[in-house]
């Protein structure tokens, strides 16, 4: 049975990915097309359907036994059904079941993107071994995912651990999502540039006003630049403690775009927490830097699918 | 087996109780000592001992298979220590060690009283039947624990579910448990009476100034005393949307003094529930009041020990 393969698929808002994994989480084929994001619903289907084929294609394709699908969200695995906030074509679209009929009928398992890292650094990155963990992302939006006494808590519908929406501001700000005062409407990197724009910093040469070219501004010590870091990072402190205080975790694993700051997150990231996080059980929380990169929602797909978890 | 029975502790810092329950979670027997809160150490366990050995002096000890305690925080399931905030002699102290002395070798299982208490209402009160839980006691303080898919999650120290000591403002008032912005400082009795009367609310007569005479102020329509309610009612919405988007629930129950002032409190909540909790699948969370009163801790001690609940 260990040659047995898995195929994943992984649903972003920029692009489509697809690959054969073995046992050890190895891909073993990996296929990508763009998300044609703002097209009609069956053009988005068309797409997903196209790295599907190419994986029916492929050499190993007969020792795949399930397809595991992680994908941008909101997502609802007891309908299978998604209505990603970034693929507006698709609402309460029957995602599962198309996908199973492309796959010649094998078993789809589907959850959340968030999840799907989360269950990806468990199996083979940065939380290995690890029982009780939240992954965040950190981009240009703010996802996660839980594992939870040694499993993956994807939730019912597959979508728990969505730490950029909850609140950490009573009276903050409207966020799209419908909420007020979320994670992501102050920490996402979209959020850390846009704080520091309207606070006065000016990209060098009035280019590039990304939150990377900020992390740039804040290491040479512009402090607008650290300013908007440091609020960024007490807002992830105060929903990293809110989710340490509620289910109890051991490790916290960051990656995505704005965690590639570095210290310039970490370190005032490090400082906030102890500003937070201050009960005797959630005082020893270990932060690590996110290990699979790009590839984690794809490993975590497999490893969803392999575990048939779906609660 | 049916006929086997458990003893139950439930330790808080103005009493402790004691049961022996049988498979049903009936109470057989009853015992309660006041909490000598503020004596040393010894003091304080040599009224856990007197609980104990009324119950095994009663005619059902000899069916006793074990012992479950729940405890005041923090508690250390691990070490099977507790550190209660409001019993200050006590600081890591080995009270599971002393209870199974005491108890003539029984194994013994410590969980949280918030844990405690959802374990019960989820048991025998008003999550009967609920997968995915959050139970609340908003009174002079306020806990809370997690039933997910369908058993309790006290997590590995006992402590999960904790919501009291979540932020919900990034920049709110020091909490005495070392945060900041803790829904306790903003959603409890002591913060709702505290800030009635900052903002210029008077008990008639200059007597009562609870937050039950504050209901009734409310209840007579007294502006100051609604505004009370509803800053509380929107911090507890906030932290139950939290708790929602990050485990996925169906259910919260609701118990606790506070909660005694019914619609003053239930209608605020409800509604800003609306503002918080807006994403999909956090939206249709039913809204419960407990049922089981100051028995919850007891039956949920009960259950847990019954189902060897640590993790």
């Amino acid at each position: 049975m260990t040659t047995d393969l898995v195929a994943a698929i992984d649903i972003g808002g920029t692009k489509i990915a697809g690959a054969l994994l073995d046992a050890e989480g190895t891909l073993l084929e990996r296929v990508q097309v763009p998300t044609p994001a703002r097209e009609r619903a069956e053009h988005v289907l068309a797409a997903v359907v196209e790295v599907v084929h190419r994986l029916t294609a492929s050499a190993g394709w007969a020792r795949v036994r399930a397809v595991g699908i992680g994908s941008a969200g909101p997502v609802d695995a007891q309908t299978g059904t998604v209505s990603p906030v970034n693929i507006p074509g698709w609402r309460d679209y029957p995602l599962v079941e198309a996908v199973r009929a492309a796959a010649g009928g094998l078993p789809v398992t589907l959850i959340g993107d968030g999840a799907a890292i989360a269950a990806g650094e468990h199996w083979r990155g940065a939380a290995r071994g690890r029982d009780n963990v939240l992954c965040m992302v950190v981009s240009t939006g703010v996802g996660g995912g839980l594992v939870l006494d040694g499993r993956l808590r994807a939730g019912p519908s597959g979508n728990a651990g969505h730490i950029g929406h909850i609140s950490v501001e009573l009276d903050g700000e409207r966020c799209p999502c419908g909420g007020r005062g979320c994670v992501e409407g102050i920490a996402s990197g979209t959020a850390i540039a846009r704080w520091a724009r309207e606070n006065g910093w000016r990209p060098a040469d009035g280019g590039d006003s990304s939150a990377a070219a900020l992390a740039d501004a804040a290491r040479a010590g512009d402090q607008t630049a650290l300013a908007a870091y440091r609020r960024s990072a007490r807002a992830l402190a105060a929903a990293v403690a809110a989710t340490a205080t509620l289910v109890e975790l051991d490790t916290v694993v960051i990656g995505g775009g704005v965690a590639q700051a570095g210290q310039v997150l970490f370190a005032p990231l490090t400082e906030a927490l102890a500003d937070y996080a201050a009960l005797p059980y959630v005082r020893h929380l270990e932060i690590r830097p996110a290990e699979l990169g790009t590839d984690a929602g794809l490993v975590g797909a497999a490893a969803a699918c392999r575990a048939g978890v779906a609660g």
